[in-house]
């Protein structure tokens, strides 16, 4: 069994951009991702912003190589990190048969 | 691009005790929390209870620092372990934006 | 509290064959698991199959011992990858109480 050192890195916000950094992702290199409905509830007291939402809210996912999940993250950053309420990190994980995310590697 | 090393704490649970650990999750530290409708399974063989579940239930995750993961995950086995279906884990992720999780920091 | 290194298994695929796949890493000593529905969509370019899709989707998660890990993405990758639209990935977690994901250990 052989095993790719991959990045996963997951993206939660409002329901209405998420589609959005879905494409933008595979336009970034991801080959594929999955969106999941979830509750958030989340402050942004660190930024004394008052908007605690409970409103709609999507995970989006992507399995990609560390360049694309800089990739994503850096953009994410800059796109929607000052007017939206969204967060994003990336784990590392090990896949099997990882020849399908790396067409740009 | 700038990330911080935190902990993503993960709580699988029967749906009616879930928002009581979210809500817990919170006053312990975290800054915010998404919850996920799951299918869940799961046996208590190693405990003798006869618990065989195919209920509702629901995934809490928190994003925070390692200080507040086990503050999070010892109240979780303090509070719950006896008398709930529960399963709770972290995993190391790497955060953009950081700032907002650690209140505490 | 005393934590015990598992594997966290994902397995995202197509809903029809997700519910064998539980049941399957069940048998090959998961001692649960939950079910999430989730939208996905990935090409699967790398093996010039025309597939890309939007259909429901489902990821199956375990929380399991590493050669339990081993044994279900060897079953997955044998059974499935070759007929099916189907990613899996693992990674590293601590868990409270870990004895009940050992009655194998």
């Amino acid at each position: 069994m052989q095993l790719f050192s991959l990045k996963l890195v997951s993206v939660v916000g409002e329901t209405v951009i998420m589609e959005d950094i879905a494409k933008e992702g595979i336009k970034l290199g991801a080959t594929g991702y999955t969106m999941t409905e979830v509750n958030g509830h989340g402050s942004r007291s660190a930024r004394n912003v008052a908007s605690t939402t409970g409103a709609r809210t999507m995970k989006v996912e992507f399995v990609v190589p560390a360049d694309v999940a800089k990739a994503i993250l850096t953009h994410v950053s800059h796109e929607y990190f000052e007017h939206y309420a969204i967060i994003a990190w990336l784990s590392d994980v090990e896949v099997m048969r990882g020849e399908q995310y790396t067409k740009h590697g």
